[in-house]
């Protein structure tokens, strides 16, 4: 089966995103309300707002950071509009759980035309914000002294250990997916770090929680995104080049890791991946381009075991061998066999930022303009049909995989 | 149209609920657990936990009460379950959004049987919670200093001066609203307040925002309610008494009163009963039962107005004349014309308890124990076969609006 034969489950006929970044003069009803602005100016054939039947939105630490609640009743009175309005949290994969809620909204045929949005305002809270997103982990690991940074490290030191027996290489590699990522967000206008950083550099910058350094985290960011989804039968009244959403998927695991059978890889995405490929009849060798939630680089690396792309224990061997081979290119492919996967074209968490309930919808917005060949400087050049989105929350609690195709 | 004539969107194969009251020794996973283990155990054929193929779930302030975020991965370890699992926050309208999303997802026919659950755990936070609260107000409202009863005092003044022209009749009749209630939860073993108060009592109560008094305020309270809900062709594995939702509406509005045309009554609440009884093909004479959502008093006289069944600027009336008429009876019924409606069986949020996130699914557990005539010493005594419940979320920028049969 090609994606061609699957049938849609929604078509997205608009996107659009605010820059991410240090946007301390915008507060999140402004920074939605860009993103929302842009999404409908997307639209090729033009909508109006009276157009939209439901809103989904999501954001994770809005009520602790930004002192707001109810934000359906704050988006009715932004968008003037009475209509039934969600708001889903679900900590980093809040953006990926509010099109999930859309999706299902779509497919129970209450409505036709939905605006998705995901947003955070973080910095001007980062000073307190490290122990506010402990709300996303256990109470026990927070209390035995755990940051995120330092729960990815525990994965990190145990993949380390476990498959590469302590290698240079495979800290090279990890260090390498920052590389890559921040390469990528060269030609991207939103990104928040627009800076070529060697593997080197991301070895020497300061340590974070052993063998997590700077380079290896994505940052505190803030921004928005949106996106107009319309069930497929309605897609040619808002444009002649849909996007279709052809999968959407979410799986559940225990929020802390001292419980899990394994701590290098997530079972989230394990779940959700292998669904959305048994929604759809494809394989990871179907997928061109994947948008994935790289918060620390070993977890772009667990993404690629995870999803079946390398074998387990050896996504560190091909992300090595593919940067070696390929590190002079436009965008960097990981290489294996046959197939050729190109993830985080417009620079991922890590060098696009991460205003964390904006990120799942953000990475839609770039498969989206990616497969319309409208991602300006960062485009990929080969000619693409589809694309995955994986957006995880908290330590992989919650995964969302979304397949997209032209 | 009968009730028995529409096509169901769901089946309540079980419902549970906890004690409502300050319940300091629990945690809101506890508290969820307690409230999903009744209602597990409520399945009359039984359920296995590996039947539920998703869970939604709705809190306000459990972030910054509770410094707990990510529900689903909480629950998704509490459960032992990997399905997918949303997690709504709309402040007061936390439960019925959550049940809303619930539905929609039966409607779009990926799920046969799904958790509802709704959960506050407010009281160890009770000093600072009258701040957070106002998460769900316009911070220019909290910037001005109002609280939420200085919102409702604001709305029940106007009420008060514009239908009444201050008449001491319409401030008792706002008194018998929260006598009533109170007397309604007498026999109500779940309840946080089983006393008797005379209107007289309630007038005299402290003052908290002129003219609301301590005794026109839902008291914070802690606790949970759960539900599960089937597509209804698979509710007789499960039961052969399910209770039906026959409809599931939304609505939203301006999170400020402010800039609302009217505060004298609730357009959402307008909106989502209109929308319900279109889609059911009923009116406000087929109910026999309300929920309401009776945060402050005069939110249940305008329910009675907005949903049709006293005119506008009438409910005053209507509330004294059948509680002098009817004060007497285990409980009583508001009275117009040919229509008795009994309003709050169990004692509403003044007397039950008002955990925010859960009150929405606790209406519905309440309106599934009546309809099944299950609801112990507060059973209504009439045979009933339809019930309304109204939540709403703020001061009335979201409402949802369910309607159940037998």
């Amino acid at each position: 089966m090609t994606a061609n034969q699957v049938k849609p489950i929604a078509a997205i006929v608009g996107a659009g995103r605010t820059k991410f970044g240090e946007l301390w003069y915008d507060d999140p009803e402004r920074l939605l309300f860009d993103a929302g602005l842009s999404c409908m100016e997307s639209v090729d054939k033009g909508i109006h707002r009276n157009q939209l039947e439901a809103c989904f939105f999501g954001s994770f630490l809005y009520q602790a950071t930004n002192k707001m609640g109810l934000v359906p009743g704050h988006m009715s009175k932004e968008l003037g509009l009475n209509v039934p309005i969600t708001m889903t949290e679900a900590a980093c994969a809040s953006g990926g759980s509010a099109i999930y809620s859309a999706c299902l909204a779509l497919r129970s045929g209450q409505y036709d035309t939905v605006l998705v949005g995901g947003f955070e305002k973080m910095t001007d809270r980062s000073n307190k914000i490290s122990d506010d997103l402990m709300f996303a982990a256990d109470p026990s690991e927070f209390g035995a002294g755990f940051t995120f940074p330092g729960l990815y490290a525990t994965m990190m030191s145990r993949y380390i250990y476990d498959y590469s027996e302590g290698k240079q290489e495979c800290e090279d590699a990890l260090a390498m997916v920052s590389s890559k990522n921040h390469h990528h967000a060269i030609k991207n206008d939103f990104a928040q770090f627009r800076r070529e950083f060697t593997p080197e550099a991301v070895k020497k910058s300061s340590l974070v929680a052993y063998p997590i350094r700077l380079l290896h985290c994505s940052p505190v960011s803030d921004g928005a995104a949106a996106l107009i989804l319309t069930v497929p039968e309605k897609a040619s009244m808002y444009t002649d080049t849909p996007i279709y959403i052809i999968s959407s998927q979410l799986a559940t695991h225990d929020v802390s890791i001292y419980t899990r059978e394994s701590i290098t890889s997530i079972k989230t995405t394990k779940l959700a991946s292998t669904a959305a490929f048994k929604e759809t009849g494809l394989s990871y060798k179907d997928i061109q381009i994947a948008e994935v939630h790289d918060c620390f680089t070993i977890e772009e690396a667990m993404f690629l075991e995870d999803s079946g792309y390398y074998k387990k224990g050896e996504a560190w061997k091909g992300i090595y061998e593919s940067y070696e081979a390929n590190k002079g290119l436009k965008h960097v492919p990981y290489v294996n066999g046959q197939n050729e996967l190109i993830v985080n074209p417009g620079g991922g968490l890590k060098a696009d930022g991460h205003p964390v309930g904006a990120t799942g919808v953000r990475q839609v917005y770039e498969a989206w303009a990616q497969l319309r060949g409208q991602a300006g400087g960062q485009q990929v050049e080969e000619k693409l049909d589809t694309a995955l989105c994986h957006n995880i929350g908290g330590t992989g609690a919650i995964c969302t995989v979304h397949i997209l195709r032209r």
